[in-house]
């Protein structure tokens, strides 16, 4: 630490009107949807009938014994409360919400711990690891693969480990843009704490609201942005993890050939090598200037290749986000069977009307015509779809409480393969959906994400299930997009991780030799195996 | 593979009009200077003298006897024969040109094999592995970090594996702009290969003349642009290793939110886990617009925040390299004691005249004054800058004939902390210096890369030996060196790697729990510890 860099004072307790967070399904309980409108939206998906499944209260709930219990020194950072536990069972995946509704808590953690510093972590692994408790770390719970649900069933108990307490901005390097930062923080606290510098770390995926730092680099986040540094991974300058076996520190510096980089081991291990408490983050100086454009196509493929021109300009734009038909009019951009693509450009140094033009004018030479953009903000067209992005999960928790299937899967692969991939999925996908529901269902297309050498294409889809059996009808439908997925050469997952549910296509994607290190580094880190068992490695393997 | 990409046919045998390769020194023989030469520029450097010391020939030398032999099977790719030892027994670091000069050949290897496929390597390690034979891969032997060069003296014997042979682009996918290109390409034939395609990878290290992909890819090269991708780290979308515990292919894709990425840990392994056979890398369209422009900077500091906020803006030079008041001299840039910046800005797309008017504005800001361009072809500052950089090693190989101390090392570090670093260099380096050689000698600093958190500083040191004790004259600043970077928290290495020569200071650095993760891997992935002995690890680790 030098004299350049400032150390924060500790912030003042943050004040208690943070809204309640709902315990079985996305956000913030009072933005859930009312019983009515989860029927009125239901009534939209053909097949769909039927009233909202009732919410369970906490006091009903079966919770298995509580088989463990933490020593008295570490007592006061742990609950065995039946609250903490609920929900602190699942992610918030569709099947995590319709479990979590049917009161399904066979995989209940039997404690939470919250640490408030790096010490009570290292003395919680400590304890674990010599009680053969597993460890499941936990940011804010925003999971969508099963990677904070413990499943192994081979430890005497499970400890949920909420890192929620390490939620500050440490200190802040003005010169070089870049803050220390504890792994815990959420999102909107992580950006309050850094405005007053007039700084952001400008990450923003879709669960920024729910979803932590640590949450981030452990599973190798993609922000909102399209183009150019939008992965997690791309914004970490160092990393400091507690493992079982040590403390590792890595070096803080923006750029570093000596061995294979340390920091790269760690992000997207998962939780299952270590627990990330603190790291060095790139930032960037708030955008001053920005601009958005929608251009609608009347032909997907017309489209698909006016995104791969963009993508491969060099002009990067910020937003570049292609909606298929189906994705376009369920969004009500546009209706009609066009595609529709919205681009935004962003800038902290100076105009960028230039650049959107260009990016315009490419969209226009093929094919696509540009919506005139009604309001004067210039980043209306950006602006809309945002809400609507982040209200998404909360409607797909009204439809879930009608048995409505509703949920996604994402992927990347290059643009030779795309159009096949595409196609692939709509008739083998399509087909799982015509089966396990009896009716076509919806499957939507957009691109959440494109590199000059591909797009990452994010599939939506809604069909309705039948009460009772919503999550083994998702399951049919999941396996049979992971089975496509990897026949078509494409990644079982660009953001949303590993965690135990993507396992299969996971382990095909691997490489053996790779998986051989892996697992030795993971013996080295963890020799009790007790961290997140079952997530990238089996359980028995630790 | 699908049928949007094309197989190409095996290319027509090379010509054998390629210069020949120096054995002792930098690349071409028939670039090397002239005894007359050598002196005259050793003249410049105050306290040099004497003539120059004698090329000593390829039978004089003394090699040690060959322990061991390859089976019938292999014998056809495997090589003892004086010269070919001669020639893999070192990198190119001046202390290794020195050590050639003076006939020094106890690190030569046994044997040298030249695989001609993977099979080859496969079988050559399968052997290597049974027979206690350590195998140092070898691209073209620019390692200046004594990558390439076998000191533990454990193994029964050493075989040297030259990846020459494997030199071919393999598949081209335009719509992608990716290609699979053979490990053992050199840079010109690599671009003169896809050439024809209208692609490059615009990859562009000093060594770019005499070092291979695969030597790229194990070492974490830099390229020669400032910003944004330089790193060929950036720049794969997959990679094959033959390593002794099977041979590891990871999914070619844009981007993987799948477990740590497999190809990051190969990436920087510098020859220790596997050899890289083959990886599908990103292309890009050959640049058709360049322009560049100079600023000369009255004082160093002021032209520091004039390159941070270029670093900072998000405006992405290819060029941006600062020179200071030292080295803008030694290169005949400016003279009077100031700092050159030279910029340069290159798209495939449109034209960037007004980028670098914004460039050169920013500079102006910070109190720079822009150099009038001589010549009309927008490219003349950099194109200097360019062949004067090519030609240095030979230069360099000169100087060391006169047993004139001329050696660099580079690190990266943040913005805030670059001030107190290139003081402290200047400080105890500069004690070094004048302790070893009784002389000032010269110091220099350039950027070779910037990042928006901090510069990659590359130093230059000229300083007079003394016959016969010039390499452990050099080894005495060096280790004064390695301390003053480690004390400044900067890195041991930005892209020369990390080697041999490299181990101290990269043993402090690497924090622990990832070095036992490591060791773990390199244990799993290569049980019989063959793979180039103590690179990155001690050689009885493995």
């Amino acid at each position: 630490m030098t004299d350049r860099t400032s150390s924060l004072p500790p912030s003042p307790p943050r004040p208690d009107s943070a809204p309640a967070r709902s315990w079985w399904g996305w956000g913030a309980l009072d933005q859930a949807l009312p019983d009515a409108e989860c029927a009125s939206l239901a009534a939209l998906v053909p097949g769909a009938a039927g009233s909202p499944l009732p919410i369970p209260s906490i006091a009903s709930l079966d919770l298995p014994a509580v088989r463990v219990s933490a020593p008295a020194a570490l007592a006061h950072l742990v609950s065995s409360a039946p609250a903490d536990r609920a929900a602190h069972t699942y992610g918030k995946a569709f099947r995590d919400v319709v479990r979590a509704l049917y009161g399904d808590m066979a995989a209940a953690p039997d404690l939470v711990a919250r640490p408030q510093d790096e010490r009570d972590v290292v003395d919680l692994l400590d304890w674990a690891a010599g009680a053969d408790v597993a460890v499941v770390p936990y940011g804010a719970g925003s999971s969508v693969v099963g990677g904070v649900e413990y499943r192994a069933g081979e430890q005497s108990g499970v400890l949920s480990l909420d890192l929620s307490g390490l939620d500050r901005v440490l200190e802040i390097d003005r010169i070089s843009r870049a803050a220390r930062i504890q792994a815990g923080v959420l999102g909107p606290d992580l950006e309050s704490q850094l405005r007053p510098h007039g700084l952001t770390l400008r990450h923003f995926p879709q669960s920024f609201a729910f979803s932590t730092l640590g949450g981030w680099l452990a599973t190798r986040a993609g922000g909102h942005y399209a183009t150019l540094h939008t992965h997690i991974d791309d914004l970490v300058k160092s990393l400091r993890v507690v493992t079982p076996s040590g403390v590792s520190q890595s070096l803080r510096v923006p750029g570093s050939g000596a061995g294979p980089s340390p920091d790269r081991l760690f992000l997207g291990s998962e939780g299952t090598l270590g627990i990330i408490t603190e790291a060095w983050m790139r930032l960037q100086d708030r955008p001053s200037h920005k601009a958005s454009a929608s251009v609608v196509f009347e032909r997907f493929p017309a489209a698909v290749e006016a995104v791969r021109a963009i993508a491969q300009s060099g002009l990067h734009p910020a937003n570049c986000r292609l909606l298929d038909p189906g994705e376009a009019a369920l969004s009500g951009v546009a209706a009609g069977g066009g595609s529709v693509l919205v681009l935004g450009v962003e800038s902290a140094y100076g105009p960028v009307e230039g650049r959107l033009a260009e990016l315009v004018a490419l969209a226009r030479d093929h094919g696509g015509s540009p919506v005139e953009e009604a309001s004067g903000d210039g980043d209306s067209a950006a602006g809309t779809w945002r809400s609507a992005f982040l209200r998404m999960p909360y409607l797909r928790d009204g439809l879930a409480r009608m048995s409505v299937i509703s949920e996604t899967f994402e992927t990347a692969c290059t643009w030779d393969r795309f159009p096949a991939l595409y196609e692939a999925v709509h008739r083998d996908v399509g087909a799982a959906v015509q089966k396990v529901t009896g009716t076509a269902g919806l499957i939507n297309c957009r691109f959440t994400h494109v590199y000059p050498d591909g797009p990452a294409p994010y599939f939506t889809v809604i069909a309705p299930g039948r009460h009772g059996a919503e999550v083994a009808m998702w399951d049919e439908i999941k396996a049979a997009a992971m089975e496509v997925l990897g026949e078509q050469g494409a990644t079982v997952t660009h953001h949303h991780a590993v965690g135990r549910d993507h396992r299969p296509g996971y382990d095909r994607q691997r490489p053996e030799p790779f998986a051989l290190a892996l697992r030795a580094a993971k013996q080295a880190l963890d020799p009790a195996g007790i961290l997140n068992p079952g997530v990238l490695f089996d359980a028995a393997t630790a």
